[in-house]
C-alpha cells in the first residue's frame, strides 16, 4: 500500500474504487506526467452523501457539512488518479484544485468549504499536495450535488 | 481533408472558420504539445444560436436542446483546435472538458447537456477523444448563452 | 527590474507583494515549465476593494468598476507567478485566463468584465500576453467578491 493511502487510513479514510461511468468521458485522463479528473462529486458507495445548496439557514447545508462533502469530493479525486497510476507515491505534486460550491446567492464562505478538499490534499500528500486552487460559488452542481472537486497532479518522471 | 473531419461530415457536419476576436485574447493558444482552447459559445455563423437559462419549464431551455447546443460548442472548440494545427489528426488525446451550464436553479441535469459535447469528442476523435471533464451549472453565461465549452487537447509530439 | 514591470509602471502600477495564505493551498504552483495561479481576487493590501453582485441597476457593481476589479485581479496574479519566477521576462505565454464573474442574473457582459483582466495581459506582456480564456458568470464568490481571475503561464525552456 502506498505511503498516501497510509496516511489516510490513520484518518480512518480509504481511497474508494472508482466505477467507470458508461459515458462519453472517463474519471480520470493521464497525458505526459500529468493526470487531469473530472470533477468530482461527493459520492459514497455510488450515491450522493447529501444534496442541496450551501448556506446559513433552513433547508441550507451547513459549511461545516459542506466541507465533509468536499473532503469526500477529494477522496474521490485521490481515487481517480489511483485508477490509472496504482500507486499514489508516484503523485509528485497536486499541481492544481478547482472547487465549486452550489451557493445559496448570500453565502460567501466557499473558501472554508473547500479548505476540506485542500486539507486533505496535504493530509494525504504532504508537501507534494500543497496546491494553486480556486473556489467559486455557482448556481447548482449536476444532481444537486453541494460540491464538485477537480484536481491536476503531476507524477515523478517515471 | 482529416479522418476527423470525415467522421463529423458522417454526422452531416462541418468545422466551421474560427473568426479571431479583435481582442486581448484568441480562440485557442499553443503551449508545447497542448492545446488550450477559449471557452466556446455555441455560435452559429456569427450569431447565438439560442439565448436563455436551462431546465424544464416555461421560458427555459429545453435540456435536449441545450445537449444540441453543447454540440455546436464542442465543434466550435474543435475548430478552434484546427485553427492552430490544421490537421486535426494530430491531436492524440483529447484531455479535459468543461462544460458550464446557465442553470435554472431547479435544474440539476447539467451531465446530460455536457454529453452533447462529450460525446461528439468520441464520434470525431475515437479512443482519443475520450477525456475527463467536469460540468457545473452557473448563473449566467456571456450574451445570455445557455452553454459554454473549453476543452484542451494533447498532439503528437511530432 | 523586468520589462513586463517597466510596461506595468508606464500604467501607474506596481505588482504587489504576494502574501502566503496560512491555509493548504499557495497563490501559485509550478510544474516544469508552466506555472498555475490560485483564482485571485481583487485585493488591494490585504482588503477587497469591493464587494457585491455585477450587473445594472441600484445596489449592484457596475460593469465599468467590474473591469478595474478584474486588473486587479490580474495584476495579483501576475504578482502570483513573480512570487515563484522572480522575473516576470521568464514568462513566454500567458497561456489561459479564467474569469468568474459574481454577476446579477440579468447580467451577461462577462466578455467586457474579463477584459480588464485580458487587456492588462497584453499590456504586461505583449504578444506572450495573448491568450485563450474563458468568461463566466456565478452565483456568488467567496467573501462576496465580485471578480475572480486564475492564469496559467508557460516559461522559458531554461
Amino acid at each position: 500500500m502506498s505511503k498516501v493511502e497510509d496516511r489516510l487510513a490513520e484518518l480512518g479514510l480509504t481511497v474508494p474504487e472508482v466505477a467507470k461511468p458508461v459515458a462519453a468521458y472517463v474519471p480520470a485522463v493521464q497525458d505526459g506526467r500529468r493526470i487531469y479528473t473530472s470533477g468530482q462529486l461527493p459520492m459514497v458507495s455510488g450515491s450522493l452523501a447529501e444534496t442541496g445548496k450551501v448556506g446559513q439557514g433552513e433547508g441550507l447545508v451547513s459549511p461545516e457539512r459542506a466541507a465533509e462533502l468536499a473532503q469526500i469530493c477529494a477522496l474521490n479525486a485521490i481515487a481517480a488518479v489511483k485508477g490509472l497510476v496504482g500507486d499514489l507515491d508516484k503523485v509528485t505534486q497536486v499541481v492544481k484544485l478547482v472547487g465549486f460550491v452550489a451557493s445559496d446567492p448570500a453565502f460567501t464562505g466557499q473558501p472554508g468549504v473547500i479548505n476540506g478538499a485542500s486539507e486533505l490534499m496535504g493530509k494525504a500528500f504532504g508537501d507534494a499536495g500543497i496546491h494553486a486552487r480556486s473556489a467559486v460559488g455557482v448556481a447548482v452542481l449536476p444532481l444537486d450535488a453541494p460540491v464538485e472537486v477537480e484536481i491536476v497532479v503531476a507524477l515523478a518522471d517515471d
